[in-house]
């Protein structure tokens, strides 16, 4: 019998997180206990760590699963296994999809991090005290205006949306304000998800509380008649919203079914925002252990160059080998076969389907310059010939293709990713950023379609033209770019699968997050509230008289 | 120099709650930390405590404050130095009303609950949870009808809003599901604050979680074309919101400047909710106390007469004293002075203000059937001329006054009143409601009219009528009446203070809260999202680099 993720972690027997924190080395002092399995802990010192980062990506996602946080946590496990001191740094679950389609988000199989109920629901508050300082800041605009608006706000260019961490598309498009002149005044609007408020992606940028404060304060919020910025700052509402985000700012520290310490923080949308966790998350794990294995969103031309080029660009962070995580199932599906098939093996799929892996694996190799190994997460319909063949076409690249069994062993069916990862991370690497800072923000868009995305170039639709020049005429030219893409393609198609070559990427939009530090190209219709499914996942949660949780899964 | 209530809460020195709870006999295995001074505490075998509980309730509120929290935080201080073993039972405060003129709620001066800023934050996240829960069935509700609307719910009486913590009057009046028929279907709707949920009502009137999962599927969120009620048990919203509401559900406890332990848990608006901490709280309060001490919101004609004909109808619990709490600034409101003249003596306006006190005592006294002292929170323009007054009109009704200092001397300026409080607690006492649940409707609204407020009558409007029937007929007539009235005056005016005569009250709605298991009576425009003002609070909250708060009150 396969038991559930939930299942599994009820069965499994968690250590006080007092305890895993001690022999990690974290002081008792520098611990906030929520409840006895979850800890914020405090950050300071955190700079010159020697511990190597472990940047765990994948290929371009299909409907098949990759398992990226799975084998992030099954690695974190391996390498104790080899006798290595590890921690996890993962990013938080949003609550919204748990009520959908997606389930929880906190590994799978035997390589899980616990308590997982409480990371899926609520877990230490962050989530809602984000999206609690995003509508403050949003009532003080609509208040403002209400009061005389001296500012001057436009108000057709609010840019500043509402966020609830529910999957509501009711919410998507609303007029609010209105009843009368008491009662605000009429606009049209919106709510986003929570994950996707900037207010997400600055906790997770903020190098400290007095940075998170400065950040605050430059984030835009819309623009007057004559284009000029209106920010939180002007609103004087960075206080209050720091003063709400004072406890969300420290890391929190969980374990995963082995009693790997794992730091979860953070977990800013991968489309709007560059999708990792928080610095102080990476660089906390960094300073108590000697390997930290952390993950970033969707497949390595999304997360993995957000994370090089805005993550590390703004921390210092540097990785010093990069997982590349994959399925036979996936790789089958980027050669053509349909779901349903996926069962019988089928080798001339899997070679069909290799382009798109060999892609990511170059441009880890050679654009971010870094050692890299493929790991295959294991199904049993795998074949031999199938695996041989993924073997065959990486070593060509020279790169080691690794099994990992993690979902079905924890620890032990990660010991040979472990390895070879220890191996590598002692390799020289010659990790680089995709562009410079200096290039201009065009400059920027056209590195990353042509070297990572495999693209000819870029075009600009007018207002995207017109609203890069009013960008870098702000005093943001500087910024680096967060792509805005589907993550189901290269390309901005998200039909074109595997690896697809001469085409262009249309830049539809660009935005400034200027409290983020960075600038929003959008090639697409970006989803950032998401709606709920025919049956929701929420129709199967149940609790039973003693608050135990079933069917989250 | 007279400190702040955040800088008097800042120089006191916090005992770890682990040992205020082993003080009180709340074993470690019981509690859940948060930190070292918040933690969750488990709720088993609450039932057969002898412990006596003290309602704390005020006179009619005026501008001129009245101290409920601030006495009722230093008569559980004064009980302890007398020798008792107390506990005070209070509301959690809303987070909105913190960044509009409000400022905190966890008393005041040397009479406060802390940590402050944590306690008028996020707390331990139950308002955060209470809003999940509710935006989660307002997310199904919309998805259902989207996805073909089995039920047949009509959208124009949908009745379930969602909600958000925060004092936002663009959100009072929206239209939402706009933009084509992919993002739901176009309706009016608008948002409440969090704590005006029935979510937040089912949860302070829950008696075990399984009581609370039976009370949200009774939620009724809209009706039919037919006027058939729609269910949350029917939309299998239940199980989920239980699940986000499993922490939550359990009360939280802090302790006062003077260590005594406090639960705080709870809080639903006291207009359109009973406006009482937990039941799950105060008997857990009376599990390890022999008096506890709780108060009810607004005046003595809205919080206490909701207590006890809904929370202690719902509960079994039965006070055995009750403080009635004035100003005699407030009286001398009610005397027809203005609050620029409340400095200078004025005994005459005392004793032309004493009606509404006395119409509160004899109400206290002979409709609720409980002993009760008067606590003047002591002002330092108070004369003894004024006092004197108090005193020569509460004889009259056998009532003792007696001064409370707590404000400016914690638990000592409470002494005597504890003193009082337990006399009256030994005392016998003829606790009893104000109607019975056999009553109509239309009787219960009469009865708490003529016998509590002082009216001749009610008149219903043809709507209020009409639901009046339709909710007897669904089956609801044995529920209790939850009055929405103005709370600044006996009657449906807030202008007429004193105690006014010869007035009758105009029920112009009434709505079922079928969960929560009361039927509400609205009287006036209740403004169930509050607004902020000019110049927010929110401008002067900061938080330093060391995460220090500032500028809260």
């Amino acid at each position: 019998m396969v038991l559930s993720d939930i299942e599994i972690a009820h069965k499994s027997k968690m250590k006080p997180i007092r305890d895993v924190a001690r022999e990690a080395g974290i002081d008792e002092s520098e611990l906030e206990l929520y409840g006895n399995y979850k800890a914020k802990v405090a950050v300071n010192d955190l700079e010159g760590s020697k511990a190597k980062l472990i940047l765990v990506t994948a290929i371009t996602p299909t409907p098949a699963g990759e398992g990226k946080t799975t084998t992030t946590v099954g690695l974190g496990d391996g390498l104790r296994k080899i006798g290595k001191k590890a921690i996890c740094a993962l990013r938080e679950p949003s609550l919204g999809p748990v009520f959908g389609v997606k389930g929880g988000a906190a590994g799978g199989g035997y390589a899980q991090v616990v308590p997982m109920e409480d990371i899926n629901l609520h877990f230490t508050g962050d989530f809602h005290a984000i999206g609690a300082a995003n509508n403050l800041l949003a009532a003080l605009i609509d208040n403002h205006i209400q009061q005389g608006n001296q500012l001057g706000i436009d108000n057709r260019r609010i840019t500043w949306k509402r966020v609830v961490d529910m999957n509501d598309r009711q919410l998507r498009h609303i007029v609010n304000g209105l009843g009368g002149k008491m009662q605000g005044v009429p606009r049209e609007d919106g709510f986003d998800i929570t994950v996707a408020s900037e207010v997400m992606a600055i906790l997770c940028l903020a190098n400290d509380i007095h940075d998170l404060k400065e950040k605050l304060k430059k984030i835009i919020v819309g623009y007057t008649r004559d284009n000029e910025p209106v920010t939180a700052g002007e609103l004087k509402a960075d206080g209050a919203m720091a003063a709400l985000l004072k406890d969300a700012i420290k890391p929190n520290l969980v374990q995963t079914l082995e009693h790997t310490p794992a730091f979860i923080h953070g977990g800013p949308f991968a489309n709007i925002a560059h999708g990792c966790n928080s610095v102080l998350a990476t660089k906390a794990a960094m300073k108590y252990a000697d390997y930290v294995v952390t993950e970033a969103g969707f497949g390595a031309d999304l997360g993995a160059e957000k994370f090089i080029d805005i993550k590390c660009r703004k921390s210092g962070l540097k990785p010093d080998a990069a997982v590349l995580v994959a399925t036979v199932r996936a790789l089958k599906m980027h050669g053509g076969v349909e779901k349903k098939d996926l069962g019988s093996e089928n080798v001339e799929a899997v070679i069909k389907g290799m382009p798109n892996l060999e892609k990511h694996l170059e441009n880890i190799q050679d654009v971010y310059g870094l050692p890299a190994v493929v790991a295959i997460n294991k199904f049993p319909t795998d074949t031999d010939a199938e695996l041989q063949a993924v073997e065959e076409a990486c070593k060509k690249h020279g790169a080691n293709v690794v099994l990992s069994d993690v979902w079905a062993h924890g620890g032990d069916g990660g010991v040979e990713l472990a390895e070879e990862v220890v191996r590598l991370a002692n390799e020289p690497n010659h990790f680089r950023f995709v562009y410079e800072e200096s290039d201009s923000l065009e400059e920027k868009l056209t590195k990353i379609v042509t070297k990572v995305y495999g693209g000819t170039g870029i075009e600009l639709a007018p207002a995207a033209k017109k609203e890069l020049r009013h960008i870098e005429d702000m005093g943001y030219g500087h910024l680096p770019i967060c792509m805005a893409k589907t993550q189901y393609s290269f390309s901005d198609d998200a039909k074109k699968i595997g690896r697809p070559e001469g085409f262009t990427i249309t830049i539809k939009e660009v935005k400034i997050s200027a409290g983020a530090g960075f600038v929003v190209a959008l090639t697409g219709a970006i989803m950032t509230m998401p709606g709920l499914p025919k049956v929701p996942a929420a129709e199967h949660i149940q609790v039973d008289d003693h608050g135990v949780i079933s069917g989250l899964f």
